[in-house]
């Protein structure tokens, strides 16, 4: 099963799912989580830009070739909201999965409960801890529950 | 050409964009934006709940039978981001659109410039303000430009 | 907005949604709800079958005719089950719609909830009543709520 | 080969085709056939619920990451109606399959003909045993008749 | 419903279904019917060739525009085998419906049975004179059966 | 039939097939022909850039909004490559079109054969003048030949 | 390169191109060519007919479980008219592979020329021997021509 | 990832970036680059013809069924245009695989930028050189930048 790791990229939290998710037939998949190797990855190799809108043009559209790429490959995709920051992109990942058909789990804190209403409505599932993650892709590929 | 305006709605840029465009040959689509009808649709057909995050469920998956045939439907997707707000559902319906191959037309200020880099390189057009849409309309059905 | 009305064909909740909608802006379509009809078209119209099985199987598959048409062209797919009988192509109208990416509508009694949990899970709303869905489409393409 | 095996959990139907099939091509998938794993999963991972109607929906949900993925990797899926219960989950699957376009074979009793005569249609193969599956599967994949 | 007339050109087949089918909400398309210039269109337009292999091919190909916006237009596509000639194009028009997903309804003489028997067993209908076609039509459109 | 003009935009080609093609029926559509303002749109609408680069970028994908949805839209797409400039915009909506499905019809002087030998390998008419495709347009829809 | 070998099942020809291909980086498939295995499938396996029309229906239908899953997993599907019978399965594997968008390559002698125009002209290749077959596979694989 | 490297045949930029993604997990595709080969292949195998139309159609047909098979199985699609020819069927490739939302990464010098802007304006990255191209895989796979 190919899943893909969408969203937040402040705290560890892939890193749990990963080391928890170990012994599982399980192939994960990210966007760059080195903040500043996304923003400046257009520019670094296609040349500067003079006007912001246009450094972060060539920067997005050079992440969307892996980002696309994996989401369109995944079976599952995980989208996790933090605490801070818009995160509109995790947003519109989870909009583009949707589309697409992908089994869509979501992750944030009751605090944001309303607000992600509609994308929580997308998902099959809607977590808050990595730990729930991982015991959700141990009981989809192995039938087994924790405890 | 049909027209889909998503986002936000406290402010009147979807009249302002459908008076600016009369005359021109498009049937514009959008949710529900009176905010309480659409925050308690669910329960006041289906039954009240009394958690919180089941009646936004409810409420969010019954707009979703308007917004996602409305999208589908739709030639053009404009999607506003306010100045307030997570406004997830406006990215979420950017990247729903741009899965399904529609032409995206982003509209929001220059303060959101960077945290939406993603969703405007998913876009045919960024644009700042309802008139720019309307030019946009007029020139993309009549090959007119402004002035 | 085009609705297939699939599902049990002894009661008049069809009659009554279309009754109800009166006013709005919805195609209805169904399947040919004269159960004689409906049971005997493969063989009064492509000759008789010693074995039920094929007296069977030639009507059902001309029923699919209309079925499937009608469920690809429309944008909302209403499923009841009623009190009585398995109603197994109820259920498999609601999958053959949910693969389809149809906006699903589900209605039943309280008494089906548990056995009728997977469907419920791919409908976008689950209702008791004609009058509940006659709100739904009166919210969905009008905005306005009950009362 | 890819195949899906769908429906009644009671019985030992998969293990006898399973074993039928050793040395066949063949990958089997099925959907967690652990009844109480089954019903409880959403709750035991995600929290529980008061309401019966959510704990169902949340399971039914977590389920649907498994078997969605598995119907559309399938080449070939088998839905097995057996004798008691509603089984509109296998019906549901059923239908969800054919819009797919997946070659579906469906196993069914005698009693159960009339009442499964849509679903059957829509089949390319109808059956009684997993030795009829046995025998389908080795003549698709090797051209090889019993006896 | 749309309904695209395929197959034998010899007889008049196609008019008495049209000719049946009055008053019914149908509209048919149907290949150039007119053998000589069917045959002859390519060259006609874009100049002669030498060899009959290209002459053909021009030909076919500019029935091609025609014929396969029609199948992908259709809701219905019958197809009728005659008495003579191999009529391969019928064949792969009943492949190219099938592939699409469109409702098939063949029309042949019990002397074809076996020959055709891939293509039957691809069909939602299989019947062996117009009139039988213009009852299903009108069954499938209004629930009337003959008689 | 809807019809896309595509290509050459310095003679007056469409307007021939158009008069030519009057009393069929055909909607036809095109890129804006306004050179200058297909050049500019973009930054006449959205603001002046001071990189040619981005100047063209953003008129180019303004220039998309109409041309993408024109050619999906289209059931014949004509294609004119002229006798001067590189002409890609053509040649990539002869590919995008070819990718979609689209009947292809491609005019060009005898000069072109050889480079544009894959473009005319996806088409289903190679012509060299307007009068030719309105002929071809005629038969299609009429099944009658010039002469 | 995944090749399926359709049509014709009386000669040797599908060796041919097999023992040909050797060395090629290419998988074969194709129907089930024993001729009465084909053609008894269906009865032996799940129980005989009466109507040789549903002995031969059972029959295609498994044989279709077979067909169109190697169709559709097929970059390239070898179509081959022989000279005898009516041969109408192959060309509708032909018209099936055409609308998924296959390569297709066609094999028949020149007596049949004129009556496979609309094969011919839906095809990449058009040959007469098992030989061309392999040179083309060949040359598609490792761009060496023959000689 | 898979990568289709289409576009100019004279220079060695395939053998530069093939070379410099050496360790990446990359799986690079072409068309035949052979110029001769190419040019001739159809009438090498399928005999020759008398008219240069027909002599380019069978080979360009032929040279589809490899092209059209790596663009689809592609992940990226890399377009070169060169300094000289016409080179449409690059901007063919360029279309085609835009259509089938392919991840398009163009490479051209600045003397074609104006002519190219409809092909950029489709692309996520607009390079000069393979080295680029090398970097940007690099990126996209490793989160790497170059220095």
């Amino acid at each position: 099963m190919k899943v893909y790791l969408s969203g937040e990229i402040h705290t560890d939290w892939r890193d749990q799912i990963i080391e928890g998710a170990k012994g599982l037939n399980v192939t994960f998949s990210a966007p760059v989580t080195d903040h500043a190797a996304s923003d400046d990855c257009g520019v670094a190799i296609m040349g500067a830009e003079d006007q912001k809108f246009w450094h972060d043009h060539k920067g997005a559209k050079l992440n969307a070739i892996r980002t696309r790429n994996a989401i369109e490959a995944a079976d599952v995709v995980v989208v996790r909201f933090g605490e801070k920051y818009k995160q509109w992109n995790a947003a519109f990942d989870a909009g583009y999965a949707s589309a697409l058909g992908k089994a869509l789990i979501v992750m944030h804190g009751a605090e944001h409960q309303h607000a992600l209403k509609e994308v929580d409505a997308a998902a099959l599932a809607v977590t808050e801890t990595p730990e729930q993650v991982v015991q959700i892709l141990t009981y989809v590929l192995t039938g087994t529950l924790p405890g």
